[in-house]
């Protein structure tokens, strides 16, 4: 296990603003298997504490997952360099490793990939594009925010904005900032929010335990309700734009996320509410053509079988667990990156 | 408190067949918060114990809440009459309180409603109503649920089938045998089920806990999932027919459900897939013109911030918590009742 820095309370404001870093050869994260109940931090130093956070969620998102598989890499670089030479095949055997640790989220595969490819010029040029990677991703996240942001207020009349969101995708789930938590951050800090209803997002409560958590931390207004109650909500007139992140957007834009978003999306079409999905352009996946071709990957049951050490279903009972789903395109109305806006069929 | 007669292992295979019954004044209903960690029995005997059992789900489902309304207002009238006298003043003061221990399934009304009708006749005129809309409540599920497994299996082709529900609509929420539940069982009876999927139902879990355990005890092949990877697998081909119970059906057909209901009806027009309401007559309010005059019940947040007494969000956080949604009329299928399929615009 990797070392564990617990704090509470108070303590929590002195947290480091970036939710990924790099501190004298470790990555370091805030567990967010943890979170709300405890803070704890945690410096990763091993490919297995690697593996091991990314497979139990403890590290999550798809922006800080391409982090943290490029600081993994340039860990493993240096640990197999020696005397100025690189077991390069070790290198690459623990890099696989890292970047199958979760199948669905493109951007940890890529990290891996462009941390990989500076390899032969040495783990130093490694450890430069991982923390290059580290540095760029709140930039990124940032200017996606603006850019979508400028979009939900064009789309959008109703002044203040009532937003509804899935998942964390805040600066829990990048190195900094946030994506589609980060356009509600931006559009926070323009006046334009009124409240944002955070779906708890079943079976891990990312939206329970994180957004509500960021969210009070930047004193933006907001309630948490369940996932089922999002329809509902909007039948009610209770929301004016869905905001949702990716795991993977594939050539014809179709897009993975957090199981739930595809009845999100169905819902807002119903309702005629813009549904903007925010990620950075490492998301997009051209080598697909359309969702159905991504892997969806399928996790242990007993996430939903069990919930704070009580069992919930009688036992034996068999689950159904898809960690993500595909929204397909003519339910988005527009992906937004870093560098573009890019509508479909919907809008 | 009401008496407890908890019940595990083994023991509760000598379970009574009814979920709600009447032995010797008492109304004993199985424990639904307990489910499936506890068996317990309740035996309630005051208005007290009725209104918090009631209130605090320990009896659910709207068939069942129609029964135990009626013996409540029995139980009332023989504590309120003396020497061949019934205050009525009092039995009708208890009879209010129990009717509105909820506000949107119309069929705890409906009970106390006929028991209370016979209140002139005395206090046996009023036991012998209960009596009969308990010994009533399992043939009229029965017969709804022939109806209902002719028509499902009408409406799709593909054998043997697999059906989604949702929350609990089996013998936990009626007399005995269930309304969609009911229709499941049938369709098992007649060789024609390949799997049920149970959405878990949050915020109570009605279909991890009590649903799935039905299935278990009844040997039908079942997962349980989130409520918001219903519509994944709707898209993924996993699902040919949805079966759902009803709170209340106004007079256009709109359907008051679960929280969650109108999200898989969305989803199950989108996808083609027939959405078939089970419930009994007395579900049907025809005093309401749409589903816009429904009462939708809010409850408290802790239904949503804890679980399983380990809280999930940060202090002092927000909630939006309905009890239930409404579902329009050009989603469902069809309603069917003990006497009658009624087709909407769908179809």
């Amino acid at each position: 296990m990797p070392e564990q820095q617990p704090t509470t309370g108070p303590a929590a404001a002195a947290w480091p603003a970036r939710s990924v870093d790099w501190q004298d050869g470790a990555i370091v994260i805030i567990d967010q298997t943890a979170l709300p109940a405890e803070h704890r931090v945690l410096r990763l130093t091993t490919c297995a504490e690697v593996v091991d956070a990314i497979a139990r969620l403890a590290v999550r998102g798809a922006p800080a997952l391409g982090v943290v598989g490029a600081l993994g890499v340039a860990q493993s670089a240096a640990r197999h360099s020696t005397n100025g030479r690189t077991d390069e095949a070790a290198v690459r055997a623990e890099a696989d490793r890292i970047a199958h640790a979760r199948p669905t989220a493109v951007n940890l595969s890529w990290g891996v990939r462009r941390a990989l490819a500076r390899l032969p010029e040495g783990p130093s040029a490694v450890l430069d594009e991982a923390l290059e990677l580290l540095a760029t991703d709140e930039r990124t996240n940032r200017e996606a925010s603006r850019r979508a942001a400028d979009l939900v207020l064009e789309l959008t009349s109703r002044r203040p904005l009532r937003l509804l969101t899935h998942c964390n995708t805040g600066r829990l789930a990048t190195a900094a900032w946030g994506t589609a938590l980060g356009t509600v951050r931006e559009l926070w800090q323009r006046g334009a929010v009124a409240e944002v209803l955070a779906c708890e997002t079943r079976p891990l409560l990312q939206g329970s335990r994180l957004t509500a958590w960021e969210l009070a931390e930047a004193g933006i207004p907001h309630r948490v309700c369940v996932d089922s109650a999002a329809a509902f909500a909007m039948a009610r007139g209770m929301v004016d734009c869905v905001l949702v992140g990716a795991d993977r957007i594939t050539a014809n834009g179709d897009v993975a996320n957090k199981i739930g978003t595809y009845a999100h999306a169905i819902a807002a079409a119903r309702h005629g509410i813009p549904f903007v999905v925010v990620a950075p352009e490492s998301t997009i996946d051209p080598s697909l053509a359309s969702g159905a071709e991504i892997t969806v990957e399928e996790r242990d049951g007993g996430e939903v079988t069990s919930f704070g050490g009580t069992r919930v279903v009688p036992a034996g009972c068999a689950t159904f667990n898809p960690a993500f789903d595909v929204t397909p395109a003519d339910l988005v109305s527009a992906v937004v990156t870093e560098e573009r806006v890019v509508t479909a069929a919907r809008t």
